[in-house]
């Protein structure tokens, strides 16, 4: 007899969430500090009636399935509520990262076809610049400030208020979108995804296992990146399936601010790059008892690889920082390092290299290391390029042909990250396939160059990047930014480095600049710097060393 | 422009968490006390190349999609092995339970058309009597006790080391069944359910939320529930997903045994039926410094109600239990009841009152109490039916035409239990639709009646059942059995209860019996008192107070 199973079909989407939080965690806060500043305190019991009340709106506004609803917005209650009230209408949310260039602000909304849009009053200016050239049908304005929303815009609080009763869910697709996602790449436009209901509700379980210390419903959780920046990891919407409170800072990401909120509320888990968390671990060096935190507070960190010193640093004040590792076409969280059971007892330096490392994958996520040869041997130090695939990566990007640079034939998403594996199935990343440095068939990492360069005493920072080479293909050339008043040679850069490295790594070069050009979001722009030493090789010439 | 998901299309299956437990957790620990008393420890990394081997060799038999592979085991490593290797040959894994009457067994077996049998070599002489009337085409004999295979039977460990190597998994499409499992309903034949990849995945993610304090890849999990009852909860899946390791007693699940293997192998969590953690419970008081278990060792409790008086004893001893509830149609696990945060600061005796309820639902799992006029209010003393639907619960049986007694018109299932809901949205079980009393309309708990009456210290248990009634349709009629040597008259019971219930809750009658009637599984078989005192009501008799 040919058998089938006899379960429910039931779709997979974070809009089941909605009614979850209003039924089950209707007392649990959500705390926002607004961009002025001050502190508004609601509830996922407020969260159901205006989530709901905003898909019934923005129904009765016209909005058809799969139209995009673009957010400009800061970190706060309303955005939440349109990252849940968007989908359950049938739209798809596409939050608009505020810190591009208006150029490229305006080429993504024109580009994702965004049809409505709603916006912060505080940031009314910049969607005025946006609204030049796009022509959104509704902009409607979250009146952070309390001031009446100018004429011309519609108030957020009155189409809230206005909503009409009744609202039944349409049946949604899993298959269906959610959201969008444009990369801000640092070659080329920005590019966009698009994330369906089921992807997420599948990202939104592996987030909710933060890293190796799971979400409960005991959290208090503080993501310390914008909602426009891949979704905050995505932990909007795991905080909502468990009901973990949620506090949001607005714009307001400097050390003290979130030290004195993760103080006053509690707050036992963040998330949030490097550079954030740097400064907060200045700031508790320099008064490691201002603040009294929440025992067991946990900070995931992502984004780009955060040096082993800052997990020590946060050791040594009780926090446990955690490394994770994705991308906008992942979700984006692909892996977390927490140090397995049997690595504990390993000396100390051995769990730290571990916990510096990017980690191993999630489930319903596969990654392999790709060398020239197939894949690369789980030894700790071979490079390949990191591949993905998985539950919630693209195959694709929105409107735009077939890119064989960016997916591989069996299907696999080239991540352009180039990393080694260890027997563990750990990652490490050490650098971008684009800023890697071919020299005579072999590979190497301007990121291990520059971090051991920027060990120098006098060196402030080092940007290492290929120049071509007729016999090699490729050699490195560092460029190099001292500190102010710090005097250094090319020889003496050159003896700092020699031992650390096999000899055909060294620099063939060491040129001395004032500053490395850096992207909008802060990165090294190596192609920048490519260009200007385009013509440096000196013809034939040996390595150095 | 139209919009689609640009995300990769990716089966949700537990098939995945075989390479995945092979490459990220080769070294984990999966430990086997055996049938025979000695313990076997293997790995994550064992686990996957003989899942992969029986996989392999399962498809080299002749498994085509589809089939059924039954097993006839206890708790172990080989269990394991099956639980993944059926699926990922295409199969379907249908754990029979061994402890079931033969009549029963057998009638499930050949209604689930199983195709092979798996069966432990010191249950084989249970395997020949299902065999005698159903015809296995090959019968798979797990040689634990060392001892050699009787002729006519195959060897596992043969079969494991003669697998065709390479081999490949097939495409699984995540709606496919993955497993079966058959309901002991007290009443009638058994029905069976069918679990796809899909659904095991989703319930694989909430079981792995164990209650509120989720599972990581630092637990030692033992499944105190044998893997034939309800696929032991889904542990077997989580804990692989996860990573965790995995503790099996085979059939010794005896208090003794129970917490010297907790201490030994620091086990962190466990999993039972309320009658293994009393004994276990007895056993500690008698002992309290006897076992050192590990700190914050928890226990997930379901299957059927836990005395609140089992929660405060275990948190005596610095054990949590946490209480779950589901049933074969659920896969099983719908709900759990832990303390939500805001909760925490309430008074003890309110406290215990929620840890001793069954809880509020997991992600993707909708449930509601329905009374005679739709959805109960939540009350907490309104009962109602507890209804369920989700992306892990069946909407028919296997093989059974459509059956409205089980299923409403609207697509829930009717989980014959009922409840009470509460405002913080946590159900309470208070008896079964067929034990429920009709009274005047209203519903009187023949659970609570009874729970109160063994209250009294001369009775040793008490079942009460409806008995027809003209006036009031049905009435309560409690049967007691007085423990050895006490006495107590109806007066005496009558006085007992009387103040602690609604005058028109109370008993008619009270009768004295020697024995209530079992099921094979330990459970009150009312229908047998049912019928024994179904002349009982004397004719238009006025409650008795």
């Amino acid at each position: 007899m040919s058998i089938q199973t006899t379960m429910m079909q039931y779709p997979l989407t974070p809009v089941h969430f909605i009614e979850r939080a209003g039924r089950y965690f209707a007392r649990v806060e959500i705390v926002s500090k607004l961009p002025d500043g001050t502190v508004k305190r609601t509830t996922y019991g407020d969260f159901h009636r205006r989530a709901r009340a905003l898909a019934s709106a923005l129904t009765a506004a016209g909005l058809k399935r799969g139209d995009r609803v673009a957010t400009l917005m800061w970190n706060h209650y309303a955005h939440l509520e349109a990252y849940f009230g968007v989908p359950a209408a049938g739209g798809v949310v596409h939050p608009l990262n505020l810190r591009l260039h208006i150029d490229d602000l305006t080429y993504i909304a024109h580009h994702a076809g965004d049809r409505f849009l709603i916006v912060d009053d505080c940031l009314l200016d910049l969607a005025a610049q946006v609204s030049k050239s796009v022509k959104f049908e509704r902009v409607i304005v979250a009146p952070l400030s309390g001031a009446a929303v100018p004429p011309g815009y519609e108030d957020y609080e009155k189409l809230i208020a206005g909503a009409p009763a009744g609202f039944e869910y349409p049946q949604i697709d899993e298959n269906d979108p959610l959201g969008m996602c444009y990369t801000s790449g640092t070659t080329g436009r920005p590019r966009g995804v698009v994330y369906s209901h089921r992807s997420t509700t599948i990202h939104t379980y592996n987030s909710a296992m933060c890293g190796g210390t799971p979400l409960t419903q005991h959290d208090i959780v503080l993501p310390a990146i914008p909602m426009f920046h891949v979704n905050a990891w995505g932990l909007p919407y795991s905080c909502t399936m468990i009901g973990a409170s949620q506090v949001f800072l607005g714009p307001h990401l400097d050390a003290i601010t979130l030290l004195e909120t993760m103080e006053r509320e509690r707050v036992t888990c963040s998330g949030g790059v490097p550079t954030i968390w740097l400064a907060v671990l200045a700031a508790l060096d320099r008064e490691p008892n201002r603040w009294k935190l929440a025992p067991g507070l946990r900070l995931v960190v992502g984004g780009s690889a955060a040096p082993e010193a800052m997990i020590r640093g946060f050791d040594r004040h009780g926090i446990t920082l955690i490394h994770a590792w994705g991308m906008t076409e992942t979700s984006p969280v692909c892996t977390a390092a927490p140090l397995k059971r049997h690595l504990e007892t390993l000396d100390e330096d051995t769990r730290y290299a571990y916990r510096a490392k990017q980690g191993y994958p999630y489930p319903f996520v596969e990654l392999r290391v790709r060398g020239e040869n197939g894949d690369v041997p789980p030894d700790g130090h071979t490079m390949g390029e990191i591949q993905v695939r998985g539950a919630y990566v693209t195959e694709r990007y929105y409107g735009v042909d077939d890119d064989p640079e960016k997916f591989t034939a069996d299907g696999w998403l080239r991540t352009g990250d180039v990393g080694v594996l260890d027997d563990e199935g750990y990652i490490k990343l050490t650098d971008r396939t684009k800023d890697l440095i071919k020299s005579g068939g072999e590979w190497i990492s301007s990121v291990d160059l520059e971090n051991a360069i920027m060990g120098h005493p006098a060196v402030a920072e080092a940007a290492v990047i290929a120049i071509p080479d007729p016999k090699w293909d490729e050699r490195p050339l560092a460029a190099i930014v001292l500190k102010p008043g710090a005097t250094a040679t090319a020889d003496d850069i050159n003896t700092w480095l020699d031992g650390k490295f096999a000899k055909w790594w060294m620099p063939d070069e060491y040129v001395f600049i004032d500053a490395i050009p850096r992207t909008s979001t802060g990165k090294f722009l190596k192609s920048a710097l490519r260009e200007r030493f385009a013509d440096r090789p000196a013809e034939g010439k040996p390595p150095r060393s």
